[in-house]
């Protein structure tokens, strides 16, 4: 299998983008990444593109040789592949693209994620939501993305004495980052006091436990590990990628509180990079709520089971903590394009492992998590990327 | 990068399913794959779903794990991915079932193909495929699939003299052989005054010159070549998976009657096999209407440009012709479930390389061709198989 790298990066910014269409961000974040990369398209192999809705979003489906061809590029006649597993889908797509590339078929490839949730009514976009849990045992009966992490919300404070506050501090920190980042659909810092008090979506969670719909793409291009110092000074090496899956509907875990694809895709990953969690200093994570950003980091073996919580309020996942958690601002202040969020925290790492991540820099490392999650946890992307020199 | 093999096969019945799910079909044409390749769950590394618009249809993204989980296989956190490209959703699953195991992470994958097309009004489900053309250049002007194809029709005509009754030969044919599979949609004989009679649709096109809506699953199991002997007597070999794509919308391609993604994908496949189209005896194509079956002919370099028509009246494509072309009864006969096609498509195939086609077999041969088709051709998928034994 061959040794694949990330040589350059690309991204939008995240937000309520209603003056451009799902095909103008996709190529710009597409063309920023070939840039980066040093690539003509003409170089170009191939595109992989994560996507979770954009049929019942848009009524547009097949959008991978959509993107293509308003880049210019129909007439190359490429390869181009849409890979959907809800919010997971970016991942996927990444890992879609490191296959192509390991199994040696394909060069340089473009894995791009994007998504436009904004263009409907958000009633409208959060019912396509939830058509990422389990239709049939969970949908029909009116639950909703928030409405299930507010059931596992409970049951992690029920049984490990986790608080409201505690889960307050991870939109704050969140906001935080997204401050410093100028693709961040939020960049407003808010206080704990504002998490407790804003509007409840399903108790316990509030409005700010959520993350945002938004609009973006963001894109990055793959290629050989041994011929990326043609095209970049800072090679990422991806020392593993893995897909995990889980029941769909929540009634159906072992436990809710615990993440097993995310479990499953981690120890996978760790295994093949022979690392362990505790020589990751930098990471991104899937924060769709508050709760699920907290329990990400026990899964992903960042803090002992049930004890996410106190350690997040102390600041071992803030800025030069422990671990650095979500640079980018997260899905809750860079923003929530499904689809993209995936390849969007490649992004942020390659941004970070290079030290140009500028205001929002974390302390230098050379290894760093990326983790993306679709529904409830019944997919989980885990990849880890190492500087290369 | 690895060789790969095909080593069992399942598929469901064709039609109209109204008694099953989704989440049904998928695991029974799963299931049939895994017992034919004598494989059990155990040996499974991941599955790869090729799937057009489940999100639209009923409501349900995310449907990789899905069928999984309801597979009973959720315990083992396998990777499960969607892909999707249109009517070439079921070819693109297979490539990327391809990539993942000729990468070598992965070694025994399930690709598989579903779609359940009749669980909506026939209005709803057709606006729906419009979604795999370019909707802001067609379909809000009123374009949908089947009107796109008679323009591309007219204009064969135009050029080639392509007659009436040579494009209603097709699916004269398709049902012939149709009536020899009992897993087809369609098991009746019609003849060309009934395909000239029928309702028009789209004119030149009728009725009878579009497939239908149908629910369906298909599945094969893919492994490393070299182990391939263990699960079967008859491996069957992929000696080239290549994806193409071109303009979305028709009116952007440099003729509309030339499918460039097909000529590129099928060109590529010919090279790396080292083979060319003069070796294939036996294809699957993509006849989603009587035109596009022609073109699809002509484009695979089945026929000189402009030919198709009057060789497919001669018989040239018949069981036992000098290519037998869709002996399973294609999308036309044996029906069209979106995202099952590509891979329904291969099933056909190993079990015709295999010599178990029954009163549909085709004259032994060794090389043999699937062609899958998004859209009116903006994606196009081409896989050579040959009977490795």
């Amino acid at each position: 299998m061959r040794d694949v790298a990330v040589l350059g990066v690309g991204q939008t910014k995240f937000g309520e983008l209603w003056d451009r269409s799902f095909r103008e961000i996709g190529i710009e974040a597409g063309l920023q990444a070939l840039v980066d990369a040093k690539l003509s398209s003409e170089d170009l192999g191939g595109l992989f593109l994560g996507n979770m809705a954009s049929g019942a979003l848009i009524e547009q489906e097949h959008i991978a040789p959509l993107i293509l061809d308003y880049a210019g590029l129909a007439g190359r006649h490429l390869p181009a592949v849409r890979i959907e597993g809800g919010g997971a889908s970016g991942g996927l797509a990444l890992h879609q693209g490191f296959l192509a590339v390991a199994s040696g078929l394909y060069d340089y490839v473009v894995v791009g994620g994007a998504e436009k949730l904004t263009d409907v009514a958000d009633a409208t976009a959060a019912q396509i939501l939830s058509s990422t849990a389990d239709h049939e045992w969970e949908v029909v009966f009116g639950a909703t993305l928030p409405a299930l992490w507010g059931l596992v919300a409970r049951r992690h404070m029920h049984l490990h004495g986790t608080t409201r506050e505690q889960l307050a501090r991870v939109p704050v920190q969140a906001h935080e980052m997204g401050a410093k980042n100028p693709n961040a659909h939020f960049r407003n810092r808010i206080t704990v006091e504002q998490v407790l008090h804003a509007a409840p979506v399903a108790e316990p969670l509030g409005l700010f436990d959520c993350a945002p719909l938004s609009d973006g793409a963001a894109a990055v291009v793959l290629g050989p590990l041994e011929t990326a110092r043609k095209h970049t000074d800072t090679p990422v090496r991806i020392r593993a990628s893995e897909v995990a899956c889980d029941a769909m509907a929540l009634q159906h875990r072992r436990e809710t509180t615990i993440g097993e694809a995310t479990v499953a895709a981690a120890q996978a990953a760790f295994r093949r990079a022979r690392r362990d969690p505790k020589d990751v200093r930098l990471a991104e994570i899937s924060d769709g709520t508050s709760i699920g950003a907290l329990i990400a980091l026990e899964d992903l073996g960042f803090a002992e089971r049930g004890r996410a919580g106190p350690e997040f309020a102390d600041g071992a996942f803030a800025l030069g903590g422990r671990v650095t958690v979500n640079p980018s601002g997260g899905l809750k202040a860079q923003g929530c394009p499904f689809g993209a969020v995936g390849v969007a925290q490649v992004v942020e790492l390659v941004r970070q492992l290079r030290g140009e991540a500028k205001e929002r820099q974390a302390p230098a490392t050379e290894l760093a998590l990326a983790h993306d999650l679709g529904g409830t946890g019944a997919t989980a992307v885990v990849h880890l990327l190492e500087r290369a020199g």
